[in-house]
């Protein structure tokens, strides 16, 4: 079980240089700034059946010949996980969480590794209060990825924009880090 | 059982006046004048395995401790809804509906009650026709939430804004309403 | 159980006449013109237990009453599919495709066919680099439902509009295929 979790940490924060960096990149035809642009991290325990104390995220949906504590196979097709992840400002799993990354995601490529996601970023703290909401497409072999800021409230009212997933970090079996890029348009 | 639910739908619909309601309010940097407000309230009688005539939300995914039937513990974290409700124009959850709040949430916090949601109101009256789509955040230990309103179709075609969640009441051990109080900026 | 796919794929690729036109359909206030115009089919063959080889949507979720392999019934209430379907240009399934399109829905109606919908194209080609994100309520039994594009990355940075879902055909116990008419007015 350790290989199978292994390999999706792994593919969920794929850093192998054969990945394509311009798939599904960003090819902006109107080039536009930004009125904002902040830049987090965040950070996913994969629940394995046997870390339930330290684990960020756990399997809740799965196909026919999946289960709760292993990823399906092959490419973990079908597995849906939720998720509660602390937010750094730096790659720090241990630093002082700025807020938490709350919310889903599914892999939903037959082929090959990818997800879907649907999340929140919550931040209470003295720097922001307010949500930021993304949803996307998460093609996991691409070296980054551009989802959508699909609304924010507080001191994210009304925001729209791009974010850019990199995978920053795996580690062991279960861990694996996120660099976001957000980068708002309409704020 | 009846413990259980009782304790999820305390929850979901949380009236303690512990509860901060600064946190993850909205702090609007630009106030801007809404172009359409309403208000709803919609009602969610949760499946608890004795009362499928009447229900009208289900637990369709759960973390390897959960079931079908009741909340996983603690905060009922991993477990995934689908839900059919009314949508009324007042707090009488007998009232003739006006419309049909359908989606999904799921509780995503592990050490305080939290949800995210993903659902549309769905009307076909006299008064409107078409959809109003929601995802975001919420927060259950907080007085109000906001959510995004991140598009609508017919009557609410391109509609963008903020909407305000307020936990209006819970009775017995598995239902809730929800009061909704919806400020569209783009109309 | 072919029964029970059979109706499955029927309902969510409706054709019957009686289905109502107007329904939630799109009653523009400001009739506003579009940036943008894209239409492209995409196909759907759900797992049934027996077609692992070539099913494009899985059943990952389900209520206590259903399984992984039919839908539930009522109305499929509660059954949460994750796919991964080719986008074709046309209604051919065997047609070169020009994209996938990825993520979930699920059956959120009680007494009717009806879903929800959260998902993206994704495009890598020589036409299209970039992806369109998806949300919202699917009422199969109308015969068009609209939905909207909540945003868009790479060529469709920033997108936003309205999406027609269209029954384009159902063949067999586990096919259907959708045409999709994309109208952005944000682009």
């Amino acid at each position: 079980m350790a290989t199978k979790t292994q390999a999706a940490a792994l593919f969920l924060c794929l850093l192998i240089s054969a990945s394509s960096a311009t798939a599904y990149s960003r090819k902006t035809r109107r080039p536009r700034t930004p009125c904002r642009e902040l830049t987090f991290f965040f950070h996913d325990v994969l629940f394995n059946g046997h870390n339930h104390d330290n684990a960020t995220a756990v399997i809740v949906g799965s196909p026919q010949w999946g289960n709760k504590t292993a990823m399906a196979k092959p490419y973990n097709f079908g597995d849906l996980m939720v998720f509660d992840d602390p937010i750094t400002l730096d790659n720090n799993f241990h630093g002082t969480p700025v807020g938490r990354a709350q919310g889903m995601y599914f892999y939903d490529q037959w082929s090959i590794y990818g997800s879907w996601v649907g999340f929140s970023f919550l931040f209470n703290s003295t720097e922001y209060v307010g949500t930021l909401n993304f949803a996307g497409a998460n093609p996991l072999m691409n070296k980054t990825r551009d989802i959508s800021v699909i609304g924010g409230t507080g001191d994210f009212f009304m925001a729209r924009g791009v974010a850019t997933l990199t995978c920053d970090a795996f580690e062991g079996d279960v861990y694996f880090r996120l660099r976001v890029d957000i980068k708002l348009y309409e704020c």
